[in-house]
């Protein structure tokens, strides 16, 4: 349906003047910006992490799904993009992506016509999903095969009380064994996806089921013709992923693939936790040389200072992340002027759907009107509230508006 | 950046067949479904009740930020759409609406750019928003002004330790003398939002709050030329609202407005207590016959059982509020047949980005590539997580998609 027929405002973060910046408040506020520079620093540094290793990196592309961002991180050398549907397959496809991970079973009649609408039209392109059941494997089967087609699918391996996935290697090897008794499948290889693992200190654990994965994946490698795929990996564990598959037997042909997905943007919450205790445990991360760098940043302005001690900014549950912690200040303009850090003199404590409520300390010098930007916590929260997110200079002029497919 | 050439897929929502049914499998899931005979029975009742009660219902637009959703509502008898953002207010304008209640402050140089550049575009559109900030009036009184503009606002007022808001009589008093020598600006009322009062018992100060917000009206109608508007109530307290303000003195020419949000779709979860507690206490609620019925519709497919006790659905934190209770399953459906309702032996117990998890009851027959409905709670968090819904019928046929503007 057409409902805003002059495109007068095309989305919420609307560019009010051509050459816009943001602190300057050229831009509607409340903005979601990522700032190329800090993304560009991402997507190097965990491209030359994964080279160093001599593993294929495939970035998780849930997270943003954003098309822009997928094409960066292809042409920087990722082997795949990473998603959890059909649909973003087909936008991932739609993209330009050469290969395409779905690291999810593939399941419904519709996206199975999908697939395999997709897999006409964009015949070159290497698309894999995860199957864990004989079931949904006869199903695939069944479908792909009456199109003349053929589906390539990974075992998944899970845990209990976990995600999706075989239980055990024994439940794998039944899978194995029946999917090459089906036409229309080609088994490639084994997925995995350690973060489902949590505790206090689950890397006993994940390291654990690493092990097992990379030695299902020697039973399993008479099944596979040609190059086997083990990948797992999400942006918590993949030094841990990549230490223990590197070490362990395996397929003679094999590839190993991680596939973090928030290090893209990063954040200055649950994610610089995990990457900073990986820092201190992966000397390889330590000798690539620099770190990831926040890139995702929130900005928004002060509506009320309605009590001494109390500010309300105007960005709220629909437009951030606050699940794993909420945006925190981290700096302040006035009228285009940059004001000291705030870091020490403000605490976001609250969030409603379009405010938030920032406690101030003796000494905050805040006024209504002022911009403030925000670090974030759970990059894919944030993303999947905005239809365009602004893509800025390190000065916070709006370069492009990159838009998400949610 | 134009992501998606060949239109192929217009959203995650795909309608794969032109006659699709969602629960068979016409349409790729997950998918939100709004079922056009709720939504209309919500906004028949909602419309009926502020009618008979004698006060304006102006709908909180924010909720759906659905164009079509806006136009119903108006079309049905809502006086205003409320908004919470010059870019919302940007989009009610452009979708047909007639008069836009911007229920918060305006700040920014880009906002205050967009407003003064559609009350150029559509001149004969009522739009008012709040102040609460002689800061804030200056600010406004200098812009409008300087465009030959005049800008109608409400002052707010709050609550210490809410939102937003004057927190005293003597504050609004003092705000309303300066709005009254500045140019540019004009005093059409009284704003609050009683929802920010929680607590066991928020009644009686949600009372107390209204009897103020009344008395201050009275001191305030010396600085309002004409009609005198008085506006509060969100889905929870809207016949207190009505009960305290229809009783108490106030202005001559005084309208009421009421403004609840997501009683259009309802909810299975924290907006069912809310209005089974308004029911029990409010006569004219129910002597009105009816009541709102839950309108908005998860469905996913179960993609993997894993353990006898345990099934995953491919919806996820991308796709549904999880603030306020997770989607709980409500209809099951195997190859587009209806399955005894899932309702005793199924719960969704957590949630991830991408998937949630159900825990099952000896009995829950559930294989993989079933259909499952779920039930919302909080409404607003599951509209902002897609560009489309599908309008639905009783028999889950698809009548139309529903843009959203995010």
């Amino acid at each position: 349906m057409k409902y805003h027929e002059d495109n007068l405002v095309p989305h919420k973060a609307a560019l009010i003047n051509p050459a816009a910046n943001v602190v300057n408040e050229d831009v509607c506020l409340p903005a979601a910006l990522i700032k190329k520079s800090a993304l560009e620093n991402n997507i190097r540094w965990m491209q030359h992490y994964a080279d160093t290793r001599g593993v294929s990196l495939a970035p998780h592309g849930k997270t943003t799904m954003t098309p822009w961002i997928f094409q960066q991180q292809q042409q920087a050398g990722a082997w795949a993009i990473g998603v959890g549907s059909a649909w973003q397959a087909s936008i991932a496809m739609a993209s330009g992506i050469k290969r395409v991970l779905m690291v999810n079973q593939l399941v419904g009649k519709a996206n199975l016509t999908l697939i395999a609408r997709l897999k006409q039209k964009y015949p070159d392109i290497d698309y894999l999903c995860c199957v864990d059941s004989i079931a949904n494997a006869q199903a695939l089967s069944a479908f792909f095969n009456a199109q003349g087609q053929t589906l390539d699918v990974l075992i998944e391996l899970g845990v209990t009380g976990g995600r999706c996935g075989c239980r055990s290697a024994a439940q794998a090897l039944e899978l194995a064994e029946s999917i090459s008794g089906l036409p229309g499948l080609r088994l490639r290889g084994l997925e995995l996806y350690e973060g489902v693992l949590h505790g206090d200190n689950p890397q006993p654990a994940v390291e654990a089921l690493l092990r097992d994965a990379a030695a299902l994946a020697c039973q399993l490698e008479r099944f596979v013709d040609g190059e086997f795929l083990l990948t797992g990996a999400g942006s918590v564990w993949y030094d841990v992923v990549c230490n223990v598959w590197l070490a362990a037997p395996k397929p003679a042909n094999c590839r190993i693939a991680i596939r973090p997905g928030c290090y893209i943007t990063h954040d200055k919450g649950i994610y610089q936790q995990a990457q900073d205790a990986l820092m201190a445990r992966d000397s390889s991360a330590c000798d690539a040389g620099g770190d990831l760098v926040s890139a995702l940043e929130l900005a928004a302005l002060v509506q009320s200072v309605p009590e001494a001690d109390r500010a309300i900014v105007n960005f709220g549950k629909r437009d951030s992340a606050f699940d794993a912690g909420l945006p925190q200040p981290i700096a302040h303009y006035r009228q285009g002027k940059a004001l000291p850090a705030p870091t020490a003199l403000m605490e976001t404590v609250g969030i409603m759907d379009q405010h938030a409520m920032l406690k101030l300390k003796p000494g905050a010098q805040l006024q209504v009107g002022d911009v403030l930007l925000f670090s974030t916590s759970h990059p894919c929260l944030t993303f999947d509230k905005w239809q365009a997110l602004l893509l800025v200079d390190d000065n916070y002029n709006v370069l492009a508006e990159l838009a998400t497919a949610f």
